[in-house]
């Protein structure tokens, strides 16, 4: 009978979760993957394979006996090799199984300048050789919770019908008017009006392109790309990152605040469920309290309090002596990071929702509250990373709306957005929840470099 | 009792598909949504109603007696209401329950300059309002689709292992090297390479950049923007388009265009299977034999054939008089859409994969087959269409792969390509689908313009 081609993957799914008629016909198999370690003590060797499909190892075991034992006691780590073998079931032992390998061939060997080695590397070294360091155990982990959290993204909002909608990348408004754009102009051309026959820049957000769709859809979200051309030298941010920007017709604040809740907790469980052993070794290998802060967000009831009364508490955690680099607490201030920290961790001890911001400080499209200074904005605060998603109502009404958008002179250009005011408009909130900054925070990783693919920050594009 | 709030979908969910102690629940009801139409004759009125989280409308029906009958009978088409009312059963009706309104609000109210009355518009009119045509029939089915569409390549994948690879879309290479970029400068920057220390530009595909994660996971993905500053107008380009580029290590030519094979039947039944009511819209309004042509498809085995012998059939054809436009039919040539269809829909009579071609048309990284003239490329042709994939088998041999970038003068700031042929390289495959022209053909919409939310194309940019 012919080996069986298999994987890493399916491999452990019969041997750890199959019956035993599964396990009973796993016999000689057929596996193609890499070679991570490799030590040969003469009457024996053992080769730590990989083929990227989990993240466990395969354990293959080549005797002197075996026809290809020479080949297979020069292989070097890195090298991509096709094997036979036979399964031994290995209970006593901690891996379940191991193959002791019948024939192999050498797929693709290694150059000796493999920068890739056995030894443990640092992540700034691993950022230079972004191309080959999906292979490190680190970034295998980073890699695969991303693609699953991208999914678990997906899968909540299609569960709730929410419509997936893609927004463009190019467009001709700059989103929050803050600045900090990308022009995009055809290659060496010295117009930069000459394809659109208008000036155009990259996108900073899908927000207002959505807007419309949820004015059409109800529930809709975008799930793309966006794009800041600033010099914020920080392990948290990135020139390109990937956003996700819900919009729901008919939702104001606090039905807004419910699917945050919701859809981070969804998000969380799935990947506890989907990634177990990735889990597990950030949490031994990152950041030891990951599984637990996990949990417990999962698990917490998340609270609101307003911006106002956060202020309060701030300034009188200043009187009572807390040690604030910035003791000047005063409202109608951009809260920072150590702020927010304060009162996710040392005030409510869990995720909150800090609500109704000083207009001043926020987006021209936040809806105005009756107060006439403050609008109908949320953050979501958690312990240990302060700010995870940003939402607000959004001002439906026009004759507002309108002034702002004039008062900052921004009207030029957006006559579409304001349109979707005059024709039909209604009651509506969306948010924003950076996916490489949720990612970090459901892996512990501390650099934003360290979980984009290839990432774009200034002064660095090698790829 | 309150009314219960509820959305069309729910209605038509437990109405249509609901047990009789379901629909025996649904008793008042609470509805949030937009005019369609709106008649009143005096003692009765009809409302069309769409929230949009379903294809079909809700009918309300209002009665003189109505506390709020005024307001209903003023009703324009396009405004935002919210009602209360008494869920009617009619089954003896075309709709199978109506709305019998208790009370109304207007939550947003339509200007007299509503672009989008009652009467059919021209797609052509509709693409100059961008951001209200998602509320027209035409474009609630498109736009619902191509969510379907997309969370459907998703499912795909991720039941198969694969992992989704955010590949960055900015870059410092052209891809295919077939120039046409669009090129990335920080705003009002005169120097290009101010902000990455390089000149960037805009992908043109995420192959290049996913390859390494198929040599570290095996299976992977991306499904992301890629973009062409290319002045083509047809109803098939734009310059900006999603694309899906999936890579398999370990995978050659054959398990490719399987792979290709199952992927398209699994979109089009998942898509025939969700949306069984806009692809009936589809096949009344826009294209008769879509529905047999999606069929067709989902139950064809996909046949294969050579450049060569397809090449040799279209000179039989000529030979025969066939009146093809283009007759000077000659092996090196590229094939026009023309000839692939007459390959697909003639000769085949179904999806067809042409492979082998000639290597002088083909891109840099496909594996030069025995012959040395010929590629291990393959495309899928189907009827009414052309192309629809293009995959190919890579080069995963330096010295022949160096030798061509070296030629072709491209090698330089693609050294890391190269690498991943020096470090345990090994066969792999991977392919191309334009996710745009692949719900064209699901809807049987004839013009990219009409698929994309924001279509982009040159020497027009309104959003």
């Amino acid at each position: 009978m012919a080996p069986v081609k298999t994987t890493n993957f399916d491999l452990y799914d019969i041997i750890v979760f199959g019956d035993e008629t599964e396990k009973a016909n796993v016999n000689e198999v057929e596996l193609e993957g890499w070679v991570r370690t490799n030590r040969d003590n003469g009457s024996i060797g053992f080769i730590e394979f990989n083929d990227g499909t989990y993240f466990k190892n395969v354990q293959l075991v080549y005797l002197k006996e075996c026809k290809d034992h020479d080949l297979l006691a020069s292989l070097r780590t890195g090298a991509a090799i096709k094997i036979t073998g036979k399964v031994k079931l290995t209970p006593e032992n901690k891996q379940p199984f191991e193959v002791e390998v019948i024939s192999c061939e050498l797929e693709g060997d290694v150059a000796d300048d493999y920068p890739l080695q056995k030894k443990r590397h640092s992540f700034e070294f691993l950022r230079e050789i972004a191309h080959l360091r999906p292979r490190a155990n680190t970034f295998q982990a980073v890699f695969r919770v991303r693609s699953v959290l991208a999914f678990a993204i997906h899968e909540f909002f299609q569960e709730r019908g929410f419509l997936y909608i893609h927004t463009p990348l190019i467009t001709t408004n700059d989103g929050e008017g803050a600045g900090n754009v990308f022009d995009v102009i055809a290659h060496d051309s010295k117009n930069p009006e000459d394809f659109y026959g208008h000036r155009v820049n990259l996108t900073v957000t899908g927000q207002l392109h959505v807007e419309p769709f949820a004015l059409a859809f109800r529930d809709v979200y975008t799930f793309g790309p966006t794009f800041r051309a600033e010099h914020s030298n920080t392990v948290r941010h990135a020139s390109e990152f990937w956003m996700v920007e819900p919009e729901m017709a008919f939702c104001d604040l606090n039905d807004n605040m419910q699917v945050i809740e919701d859809c981070i907790k969804y998000c969380i469980n799935y990947v506890l469920e989907a990634c177990p052993d990735e889990i597990n070794f950030f949490n031994s290998m990152i950041d030891k309290t990951l599984i637990d802060r996990l949990h417990h967000v999962a698990n917490s009831e998340f609270k609101r309090m307003t911006y106002t009364e956060g202020v309060e508490l701030l300034q009188k955690a200043v009187k009572d002596g807390f040690n604030f680099e910035n003791k000047d607490i005063f409202w109608g201030m951009d809260l920072q990071s150590e702020h927010e920290r304060y009162l996710t961790e040392q005030v409510v001890k869990g995720p909150l929702f800090l609500t109704d911001y000083p207009k001043d400080i926020k987006a021209f499209y936040m809806r105005q509250n009756d107060d006439g200074k403050t609008v109908a904005a949320c953050d979501l605060l958690v312990p240990a990373v302060g700010e995870l998603v940003g939402g607000s109502q959004r001002e439906e009404r026009y004759d507002l709306l309108k002034a702002k958008m004039d008062f900052m002179g921004i009207t030029e250009g957006l006559e579409w957005y304001l349109d979707t005011r005059k024709y039909g408009g209604c009651k509506h909130s969306g948010f924003g929840i950076g996916f490489d900054r949720l990612l970090m925070y459901v892996t512990g990783m501390q650099n934003i470099r360290d979980v984009q693919p290839f990432p774009r920050t200034s002064n660095t594009i090698k790829y």
